[in-house]
């Protein structure tokens, strides 16, 4: 039995993870995807809640036909025990799959296999890009899973990334919090 | 629709714990699980990591025929927040079950209905109780699903309280991390 | 121009506190009071919030005739930075009053005038006999000033207290968060 | 009786922010500042300490002839417990008072009303700008009230924000700590 | 070359320590030793600074022959990741010394071999032990090294000691910080 | 007996920095040398660990003939408590030596003498170009002392730093933890 593990912020759960999922499924028997700054919220870096995102991706993971866990992991700020903690907060796995250089970079010093893969069509199936497209009001729907923007209608997600992006003027950096 | 949250440490699940979610199961559409003290590990009390009771969980609650979520909650230390932090983490969820009086409290003061319950042969489904048996290498499977065993023995877990609960003599205060 | 310091966690607010506060307003100019512990909330130990204990302290410190200033200081858990945190919370002050021989040793060291008083009327007058007898039915209103009574009327604190402080049998250490 | 609330970092309290409480103080019964970034300090943007902040606003409400609160609140840096947070360690409040985009957010995702007013004078009325002129040596206390003034200079503040703002050229992004 | 790794809390460091570290440099080329709860002082239970024991350590470490570290290490207090923080903050090491049996366990798990010893004179020589010779009045140094009790001399540690173990009658739980 | 300060991350310890405990050591007795941000690493500001730069500055104070102690700090992300925390750490101090203006200022306003001093070859020795041009493949070994090469080397530290400035095109942000 081979499990694989990807983690990702999901910000918003995209067609590009979805194809990484896909393809992750075909090559292990069960997959763990950990939700990553899984504190962060209310922010146009970080929209979306851990509790909103596990929505998202229960319901597009539940199309495979594989073994998933879901799990929210919170930042722990300390590149040298990242790994550790990832270790403890999901279960027990064999492969992580990632692109990102230093998530690489950590398995690999802790011993772990590590694989990456080219990702589908970046210019358009990047979260940032998403996000732009969302605050901006150009159409973001075909990018996502239809769960997906189900979901973040079900939470009124477009409009609070709208406002968090607001422009207050001249006082913006005085009354933040 | 309904949701329903239940939460609880789970060192480890067991029969009681089952039979709540069984009830809880009946009277909600979905059923969210949250792991406390998540970050919690390697000690008397909380031997188990949040990876570890995932695995337990969701073996468990893969035999019910509700969707169903597993959520590890760290801990945050502040009670004035804490229901704020679930419902971050959590999928948004309706009633609350707990037969803690301070749970129970904090959900009552943020106007979440909160429904308890007679927890069924408490002499015997006790977490404590149950840790106390293994390490006293007296018959504790019985107790639990036997997924939970499973899992227990997969990761070498009775080994591990047992030697965390070993005795250092005179040393043990002077030499603690 | 002189001013004192004065911490409790005035959990809650009493009558020996006042009389500690009416003393140090004879000797100063102004009156600086620290709420210790204010991250704290929702325990039998600290039942209410800073915010709560703000609105105790105001009320009654607004009958005398001195500038006060309330201040709540949230635990940072390093006695060796402890005072450094007290002075950037709070106004400059030039003698600080305690009868804690850690509290005194620490603003000691820290070459700070620390003066120390005889506590009236001991036996009654803890915090922790307080809360005993709110949660035993007693009467207590007697030894906290009318002010504090009325705050803790206004917030339903005594339900609060009562309702933490219950027993819920044997699953209580299984269940808490 | 009503309670507003209104938030800043106020590095400094300036004219910008009298007017703000001047006109909360019309509207509600009592007026609780709260001070942000409480624990920041001695950074060109957060120059000052709470309690030298509480200096500042305590003696410029004092001119209200309203009940007042000054409180600082330590960032909790998580967005979704924000407002419990701010709840906890303030009085309770009615309604509160914000031009910043993400806090009116998390204010109304929390159910708590907002109202929002125009700033008068932005263009010279902004902390940053004002910081500007006291690193370089240009008039600013027409832009603060007298009291303001007066703490900075008790506190030899224009010395502490030059000095901080200084350059030591290249080495120091080497030996900061 | 070989290097050991020897962890303790060292409040303060005593014979028995000394007696470890003496048979820790036999077996290796390097000893490195960690000074546990770093951030704590000022208790009974530890009452010095990590900067006063990295004096009384490197004093008597420096009569062995061989390379040592002294190396302060902050509580992380989180078993999972406790040894992935160690390695991090202290050179590479081969072998760890400890009877501790969570300490055994951690570094067992993390596939890191451990040597444990008997320890000589157990009954007299435990930090514990010590500081209430200490608060006594009692006579300590002989189970000290020389240079141990030197330093204790030099911060004036016994008075701190008694003082922050001295008895403030009834309201010891109210004035605590 | 003069004990004089130095604080730096030493991301790597380099020729500017020998040079500097080098007049150190003729102006105090002993030195006593912080590492700062002693948590961070793996990041392009921030490659190697606490235990690695504890590795190259201890091979390198060796060569001096005075009592040196190595210091590990972590940050505490609190300017008003900085010199507290410093003070703990490490062993007592008379004279800190910094060019970097807070940490002058934080040192002054505690009362502490600081020497400031002219770096030499500014242009070359800074941190953040040694590390680009590690990252280029440019030549770097000259501008630090051999040993601290060698741990470099040993720890494949250029691999490391190469790997994380990697570029992973479209996905970085999406991707990162």
């Amino acid at each position: 039995m081979t499990r694989g593990f990807y983690i990702g912020r999901f910000q918003p759960f995209h067609d590009g993870h979805r194809e990484m999922t896909d393809r992750i499924a075909e090559e292990v028997d069960e997959v763990v995807v950990g939700i990553g700054s899984a504190g962060a919220s209310h922010t146009v870096r970080n929209p979306f809640t851990a509790g909103e995102r596990i929505m998202m991706l229960t319901r597009v993971l539940d199309e495979l036909d594989k073994q998933t866990y879901v799990v929210p992991i919170e930042d722990i700020d300390r590149n040298s025990v990242w790994v550790g903690h990832i270790q403890s907060m999901a279960p027990a796995f064999d492969v992580a799959y990632s692109n990102n250089p230093l998530v690489v970079r950590l398995f690999e010093e802790a011993g772990i296999e590590v694989r990456q893969s080219e990702m589908y069509n970046r210019g358009d199936l990047k979260g940032s890009r998403i996000r732009s497209r969302m605050i901006e009001g150009k159409e973001w729907e075909p990018l996502v899973p239809d769960a997906v923007a189900d979901v973040i209608d079900e939470i009124d997600g477009l409009e609070r990334l709208r406002r968090i992006a607001g422009d207050d003027g001249d006082d913006a950096t005085e009354n933040d919090h």
